[in-house]
């Protein structure tokens, strides 16, 4: 695996899950591969769960990480080509970039979208320019349209909570209210990764929304798109509860109506649904306190998960490296 | 050891202090015990010696480490139950401190107090909620009320420079003027650590400060308590400087009073003693110069006894890890 | 080695250059030189090669690293002796520095000139304070008139790339328009080592800038200063780009003449003439993108060979410190 930014970079959706499942009954099955090769993690936005997940899952392949957070510990980057440099830009991502590449084996990046102008962020721009600069493999950490290493640890997480040989999971991805604009990089992916988790028979996919909130189609190809959240999660094996804002309107709040949000009763619609959310979540806003303190939540199991998921990548990434030498 | 929040986690006092010593001279004795377990710091709030001497110790003793500073790294967290989050706040401790407690083995967290609702910062909710959530063992790098490392560290301390058997040392703590409202944590602490080390016949405890600024009293049980400066150091073998804000008239301060600050004619008052200080300092605001740059002061030997400190608490919720499994 | 502050702390600069490409063609020859010996980076300025090529020259020498940022992670530091601390600077280089070098084995530190007292900045007094009262080797990460690692990179990038024996390279360091006062440390180091290559027969030195851009006699004894940029790179083999405000009217900006910008039609002008810069680079304003995306370019090469420098010296003063134990 040379790149990781999208579903289209897995060549086997399952057996990736099985590798990640089998690391998480054995981390250290690979512990010196990654062994004097380092992996940069560039965050140019904040990150938790990401950030850790994706060390530990480094250190248990032996790697040394070293974090650079752009923002923070050093300065705003130029994506724009042609452009005279004389404003607040420091340094061209071309730099940048390259010059991350010569420290780094792999490189993870992390970059929110702007939530502005839809076609730059859809563009991927920085993102791509990124990628093809340093000129090592990279891994994203969440880019603009995209969140892989979630929506990888989303299917981990269904497939080790879903028994039943007989028929597959239904899992409906509900749309709740927020009152920030949150990017779509999310549910997009968690979209484009279950739309091809269904492709090959691995579940039944839903998506709930209210009308406005319809994501770019070239995410949801395939899936069920309902405008009703009762009848959306009616018999639902697991629901996933995540806001957005709007592809249509770009970035704008349409709607924080409370009636989005599961709570308890909601569930009841389901078949006893186990409720996931990549977190952060507001709580009694996103979705309720008594069902993310309550046996339905997989919440904490599904952060945690997020250590397999990133291993299995970067332990495909360092084969890789490994071969090419 | 299951949590390191307070005196009270510490079974026997005088042979943790033993232990740190005997690491001190052989740092590495235990350098396997930590392997592939990880420590992750948490920071809501800036940190030096605390940072590095807990990493260092964590490395000293195999461990990986895994640093996060939440407040510019991540983001404002809720601690409240029981309210819809339609704040600033971005996540709830309960999900934050369960996930982290899913990426480390052992967790630190240092979090100030806000100094403005006695009864919040004292209930150490912040704490008591993180220490419950994530579910794994719990180093305390400051909280609001206690800085138990520190406490530990000037024990460490006292013990390495008291030779005599004949009697116990003198060891005096004087409240020293400072221009920012500081929290009680390190008084409190030391104060809670000294009158248990009296109470176990290890040192005579003594408290100065001015009229209205008595700590808790659940922290000064046993000790002396003057309001005079010159009559509480006569004969003291170690002065333990250090300014707090009144926890009577809650986190004001009420004397700037440079009378307060230790210099070289008030140690002539003393039994030659040792002057301490937690760090930072303030130079000719709450410790003389002439004091700091001279023969009695023990605080860059104190700062450098943190990791001595860190790594027998460490090595002890280690080998409770290992035991537990 | 026991500092690394400027060229006068190598004693055979042609030999630290040879270590630093054999490091580069076998980067773990040394890879247990610097087990359980533990590297401090310490930023009071951003830094993004700096930052990661020092980490990763400590980790290919087996070293732990820990890094503080200071002006982030911790608080404002002192560093005037004599003052009472009544403002807003919370501790003095004097524990600050202490305090860390308890904890490291080996220290680095970054601090830039604020550019408003040229007297003070050319003190290098912050500096000098801390590699006193941190008694333990530092290793300059940049200062506030040098940046020694950028200078010895420099002069192993123009090695790697000069393969004539007839003649020595010609090498001009070359001015250029920026819209910020930048610091003159790096013209002022690269100008210190070259004059020394110079002085050592490896390289053929001139320095072209405008009238008002004079660096300080002490870093340019035995250059050739040119003011007219087309006389100056005529025949060159090396063309060093970097801006810097001004020394005489200190650090202000007296021109960004567009004429003194580097682009394709001034290569012609010398000999097929390799472009370097130390980077971060304003596209188009400094130099022109052309050349930065030609065959010309240096600049990531260089960048890349900041671990070698640094690998370098950290070996020699690991080698020290074991020799003096």
């Amino acid at each position: 695996m040379k790149q990781f930014f999208s579903v289209a970079d897995v060549a086997n959706l399952s057996q990736l899950v099985d590798e990640a499942l089998q690391l998480k009954s054995n981390p250290f099955t690979a512990a010196n591969l990654g062994k004097r090769k380092t992996l940069g993690l560039v965050f140019l936005n904040p990150s938790l769960r990401t950030r850790l997940s994706t060390q530990k899952a480094a250190i248990q392949l032996g790697m040394d990480v070293m974090v650079m957070n752009m923002d923070k510990e050093g300065w705003a980057l130029e994506t724009k080509d042609g452009v005279t440099m004389d404003g607040n830009t420091v340094e061209h991502i071309r730099e940048a970039a390259a010059v991350m590449g010569q420290y780094c084996d792999i490189l993870g990046l992390r970059s929110f979208p702007k939530l502005q102008d839809r076609e730059e962020d859809y563009s991927e721009d920085l993102f791509r320019k990124f990628m093809s600069y340093c000129k090592v493999p990279v891994i994203s950490l969440e880019s603009a349209t995209r969140h892989p290493l979630q929506s990888l640890t989303d299917l981990i997480t269904i497939r080790e909570h879903w028994h039943e040989t007989a028929r597959l999971p239904k899992v409906v991805m509900a749309w709740a209210p927020h009152i920030k604009a949150l990017p779509q990089a999310v549910p997009n992916s968690f979209s484009e990764w279950m739309c091809r988790a269904q492709a090959e028979g691995m579940v039944d996919f839903t998506i709930a929304h209210p009308v406005g909130y319809a994501l770019a189609e070239e995410f949801t190809r395939g899936a069920t798109v309902m405008h009703s959240l009762d009848e959306a999660i009616e018999g639902a094996d697991f629901v996933y509860v995540k806001n957005w804002s709007s592809y249509e309107d770009y970035g704008k709040i349409h709607s924080v109506d409370e009636r989005w949000m599961i709570d308890s009763s909601k569930l009841t619609l389901t078949n006893e649904a186990k409720v996931m959310h990549c977190l952060p979540v507001r709580r009694d806003l996103e979705l309720a306190s008594e069902v993310l303190d309550g046996p339905h939540a997989l919440v904490i199991q599904e952060a945690g998960n997020r250590v397999w998921a990133a291993q299995a990548v970067l332990k495909r990434m360092l084969e890789q490296l490994l071969s090419d030498n």
